[in-house]
């Protein structure tokens, strides 16, 4: 059986004869992290050049705490080097850079999407790199959410994110439905701060008669719960409905095996996890089996068979499957950043990305919990309740942090010591070290900020 | 009155006492150009740099011949600089970079709308910058496409460009609309190659009540002709049409005046042009009239007002008119060239850049008459058809020339002479000479390697 984060913890402090909680757990898990040295590939802000570090506090010279890849995810090192290739084609060879050279304009995106198959657990075919990411949402729901009087509804989480919120309430309002009636809201139960699984199946099979289409995130973007795709999926086909998920925040993080758990269709943006840069290009998957009953409802040029795209004859020889739902050209510039990080993860797996994860995610969870769970002997010192679910399988590297006392305060602390992270008030912080960049002593590094924010921060 | 383009080159040889086809006439043209320094701002490809160059036959350290700026326009030198700064940024600020900078990428497209503009004619609200040209008209047609029972046509031209033409199959099948019935598709007289305004205005008078939607090209992509905007969008009105067009080879090219000719709606690619390189930022342009009666039929995130968008409480706080059409968040990268573009625009104004257009392509259209014209008593000497009208008003600066031989071979003659411009088979050159960056030199120039490709290929 596979050691828990907690028996490390506890082996490797033996092991070094020290607290749990020495900065020497930390670095020898580092030392042992098969996978350190992918954190060269990237580039890592300096604290000094954070604007609201404050140097008078910390060494400017460090490497920031970047924590913030649920947000952005930082640039892959070769990321400049395509950009100038190709820029470097533009300039030479103009119009012919459509042709020629390593990344073609006119496919460029193409050799992507085998390397974006692979993180997603989707098979080449079934992937498209395209657009933003609620354009792809829009794109996938206008042919996926087809209501019938009886089966009109959408299920979703509540407080989805919010683009996802409008994308859904505007596909309802275009097919001439009441929104209120045919967004069916899931929320956790009282108390509680994610969604159980067995309540989203029980759901599903209670009002499943009456959902056209079952529409979640892979992982929520405010609680960092991670969704059982799988199950929810089957209890989804289970009672005829069709499955999507928006996997922002689960893509380059969660191990996605989107075609082995038969899901319909999914999308994604490529900025967070997976470090494309702020408007990357967005993601699109449909499983093969609909390749060729699922027709885009939206047709443009570039879902036209690359052979003969260029007859221009204006007969259509859709691509079947989610190829035919492209629209425009694809941007180059953004095909560059992508392509430098695909190629790292490449190098790796999310198998193993997903196995470092849950250990580096577990440590942070160990030392929030060491330090800051309630006691109920010192009502007044600042504790920490993680929303975030504490069982690995249902989440990703992120944790949602909510604290006793309002943030804003203890927010600016820590940014003035290099911590990069989000904050939502009144009082949550969303905290994501990714396995593919930071360091156990990153995580540590953190948890010494955030008791330095705290006390600054008067927080008592 | 304004000189004519042929009576400027008359008077020019006459000046220089040289013939009217001598390159004395082009260097003076060049001399007296007064936009000549904006080439400076572009990188212009060398013979040598492109790949079907034979430099057996030219001096390959000269400037290529680049035509084929209705495809893909040059690249700005500042376009590297800028995108160098926004990584630098992302490199050392990471998510900082949303708030940051001379280029906070959370709303990075919003200063340059205004240069965008200017361009279209229109007014700064007006306009936005987004997503790809196909989307960006899908999009579009969602809102303004409202068929009813009576009204459900949509008027195009016989040709367009494949993309479009497939987006408005897509939206009437949308509708549940029989597509033969519903495209009106209106093409040449007999025996013409470009459909005359007249012809236009009339089947709009004849079947405007049966025409929802009246969506043309502002230039047509195949043929140059430059459609007279103001007219069919008035009959359009005056027969309760709304009128839209798509300005991929119109915008930087011909002076548009969108607000004023009372457009209802527009859209745009920006890589042709407007030099933004493949896969650039496509605009829309949505009449400020409609800006409170027009509501985007998708909704995203990016659509809420700026000012409370990232509270996240799901209550969609629509921004009026286009702006509200936005659905994804922007990429930065695609934000830099393109202001590198505008930016050079602006140093201009399309009016001044039409005045040289309009003797450029004049040039262009002389020559080409002066050596290709139809001669009866030589009928095997290669001709030249100009497809395009010799009307200034009807083209923007392309023009499409039909050969009496075969093209293929010309064509790769032509390349190997280190021309860079499009072709048709069998038998059609697009050759377009950009006022921002052509010279009357390069058109001469262009002359005399259509006359040795001519040769060369064995064309009699
Ligand atoms: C008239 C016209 N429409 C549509 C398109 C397709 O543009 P995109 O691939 O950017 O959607 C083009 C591209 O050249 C075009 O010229
Ligand atoms: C879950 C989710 N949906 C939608 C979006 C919006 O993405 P875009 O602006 O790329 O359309 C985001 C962006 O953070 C997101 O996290």
């Amino acid at each position: 059986m596979m050691e828990s984060v907690q028996q490390t913890i506890t082996r490797v402090s033996q092991e070094l004869n020290c607290s749990a909680t020495s900065l020497r757990v930390a670095e020898h898990l580092d030392r042992h992290d098969e996978l350190r040295l992918l954190r060269q590939e990237f580039l890592i802000p300096k604290i000094s050049d954070l604007p609201p570090s404050d140097l008078s506090l910390v060494d400017g010279s460090e490497d920031c705490i970047y924590f913030a890849g649920n947000s952005l995810g930082l640039q892959p090192k070769n990321a400049k080097k395509y950009i100038e290739e190709e820029l470097e084609k533009w300039a030479t060879i103009g119009v012919h850079g459509h042709l020629k050279g390593s990344r073609p304009w006119a496919w460029a995106e193409d050799t992507l999407e085998e390397l974006m198959a692979k993180i997603v657990g989707a098979k080449p075919e079934e992937v498209v790199l395209m657009n933003g990411l609620t354009v792809n949402l829009h794109l996938l729901m206008l042919s996926f959410y087809k209501p019938s009087p009886k089966r009109y509804k959408i299920l979703l989480e509540d407080k989805a994110f919010p683009s996802d919120h409008y994308a859904i309430e505007s596909q309802i309002r275009l097919r001439g439905l009441d929104v209120t009636d045919s967004m069916l809201i899931i929320k956790p139960r009282q108390g509680e701060d994610t969604i159980r699984t067995e309540d989203i199946v029980s759901v599903i099979e209670r009002e499943g008669d009456a959902i056209a289409l079952v529409m979640l995130s892979g992982v929520q973007y405010y609680t960092g719960q991670l969704f059982n795709m799988e199950a929810i999926t089957s209890a989804g086909h289970a009672k005829g409905c069709l499955v999507g998920f928006d996997c922002a925040h689960a893509v380059g993080n969660a191990e996605l095996q989107l075609h082995d758990w038969n899901v319909d269709f999914a999308c994604w943006c490529s900025y967070k996890y997976v470090n494309s840069g702020a408007g990357g290009l967005a993601g699109a998957y449909i499983h093969e089996k609909h390749a060729h009953s699922v027709k885009p409802t939206l047709m443009g040029w570039w879902g036209h068979n690359l052979k003969t795209r260029f007859l221009m004859n204006n007969e259509m020889e859709l691509q079947p499957g989610v190829k035919g739902f492209r629209l425009s050209n694809q941007p180059f510039l953004l095909v560059c950043p992508l392509q430098a990080s695909l190629e790292i993860f490449n190098r790796t797996s999310m198998k193993d990305l997903r196995r470092k994860s849950v250990l580096l995610t577990g440590y942070l969870e160990y030392l929030i919990r060491h330090y800051y769970t309630k006691d109920p002997s010192a009502p007044d010192k600042p504790s920490v309740h993680i929303i975030t679910p504490s069982d690995p399988q249902q989440r990703g590297c992120q944790l949602s942090l909510c604290f006793s006392c309002p943030i804003r305060t203890v927010f600016q602390e820590l940014e003035k010591r290099g911590v990069a992270c989000d904050m939502r008030e009144p009082n949550v912080l969303r905290v994501a070290p990714v396995p593919l960049y930071n360091s156990f002593t990153d995580v540590h590094r953190f948890i010494t900020a955030l008791g330095s924010a705290l006390s600054a921060s008067g927080a008592k």
